[in-house]
């Protein structure tokens, strides 16, 4: 998918919404477990009625991982069932693989080619040929990690150099990174978390889309994210997991989960009015 | 595992070596693509024909992923496999992972326990709420990168900052991970490719163990790695995996890996008596 085609879309759909499919089969509604592949048929209602108000969707590959064979052959069946039935909506393998050439190399097979996702992230640790075997499929994107959503984002990602002469990590991988592919393929992770940072990462990164965890459960906020990290082509993709897809538990779980990506659709739907977008 | 088993086994086999078991399925044998599970099959009779000159093995899940659900069998099957047979070896999952909190977690269940690898290993670039979940498994343990064997490890992870007040991101995670685990938990990548940095590494890092990719085809010395990184319990797993299990690629791929194998270890006897530890 082109950026164009993801703006596209942004505007058609008066939203920016990520909805994370982190499918933990120990959360998923009771009645669905008696069904052949209970986390795959949670997954297309949930999608089935999510669709309307969202742009992309991110399955959370540890949630399939954790069940083994059974779950990657779920992960699977959704990947293939986005591309048939929503194949406007740009897709992420939220994966954060990276380790060097020959070995990314398979796990870009895994997922931009035997599952044809648009996109995958990556974990920026071990540099440019880590990442590089994942920019070579075309229209497929790279989501970089740059500042997590999580405590531990201050460990290393946020530690402040005692020269001015040096940058925190996070900005070393924006600045690096550029070197390795634009803002056409390639996106970052920033935490809705740390709505601060948005206004220093956005004169590092002005024109690139930024995929933002950390809304919802984990306590980031849409207005103080879209406030400092909107730019004139939106430029983000705000995701919630746990606050749309997990929102009720019972039988109704579908229609509630559309109901929260509709109240989230609207909120974006004023913000990028108030931006002149819409 | 404990570390005292670890090493009773190094000195038991007088071996440090690890066999990678990065088993790509276009380069095994022809003759075995007949059989029901090739990479399985091929995986077998590596095992079977190293186990006497190795103490540990390493999976990389990149080439198991590539391959699906049918390689995630593969996978399963290979611990289960080890764990059978060969019980004193020391496992590791060449995994890389590392994210959230709630989905490290996941990723531990996966590796550590569907799937009974003795470690697994870990990118630190999220910090440490993406670690401790791969800590909470008595016994098992998380292989930290720290440097890497690739071209792209000095992009960030050797970038020398301006001040000798700041270190450099390798010896940060260093520092830092120490305070989640202590040598009995957690080992780290070192790279055998940049050999120069072991005295420095051995520094922070006097008592733990290390595992040594690079040794073979990316270009790493046994001997130099040995003597600026080998401690008194030996502290060294040397991993090889395309100069054993791709030494031959016809029918008698096993016996030549056996003999490859073979090789490192009498390279390792010497080493190890040198070091005084036979």
């Amino acid at each position: 998918m082109t950026k164009q085609e993801l703006f596209n879309q942004i505007k058609k759909k008066k939203s920016f919404l990520c909805v994370g499919l982190d499918s933990d089969i120990s959360k998923i509604p009771e009645h669905l477990l008696k069904t052949e592949d209970p986390v795959f048929e949670f997954n297309k209602q949930i999608i089935d009625a999510t669709l309307e108000y969202t742009v992309s969707y991110k399955p959370n590959v540890a949630f399939y991982e954790s069940r083994g064979a059974e779950g990657w052959k779920s992960l699977e069946k959704t990947i293939n069932y986005l591309n048939e039935k929503a194949p406007e909506a740009f897709t992420i393998a939220d994966a954060k693989r990276g380790d060097i050439g020959n070995t990314s190399k398979m796990y870009a097979k895994a997922f931009l080619e035997n599952m044809p996702f648009d996109s995958i992230t990556v974990a920026p640790y071990m540099g440019v040929d880590s990442v590089s075997p994942f920019l070579e499929y075309e229209n497929k994107w790279v989501v970089l990690l740059a500042l997590t959503s999580n405590k531990g984002a201050f460990d290393f990602q946020t530690a402040k150099p005692t020269s001015e002469n040096d940058k925190e990590l996070y900005k070393q991988v924006l600045d690096k990174s550029q070197e390795w592919a634009n803002d056409e393929r390639m996106m970052y992770v920033v935490g809705a978390t740390k709505a601060e940072f948005f206004t220093e990462i956005r004169k590092q990164v002005p024109n690139h889309f930024l995929l933002v965890p950390g809304v919802g459960a984990q306590g980031g906020s849409l207005s103080e994210v879209s406030k400092y990290g909107m730019n004139d082509t939106c430029g983000l993709l705000v995701n919630s997991s746990r606050g749309i897809i997990f929102a009720s538990q019972g039988e109704d779980f579908a229609k509630v989960a559309g109901e929260k990506a509709k109240e989230l659709q609207l909120e974006m739907e004023e913000l990028l009015k108030n931006k002149g977008i819409l």
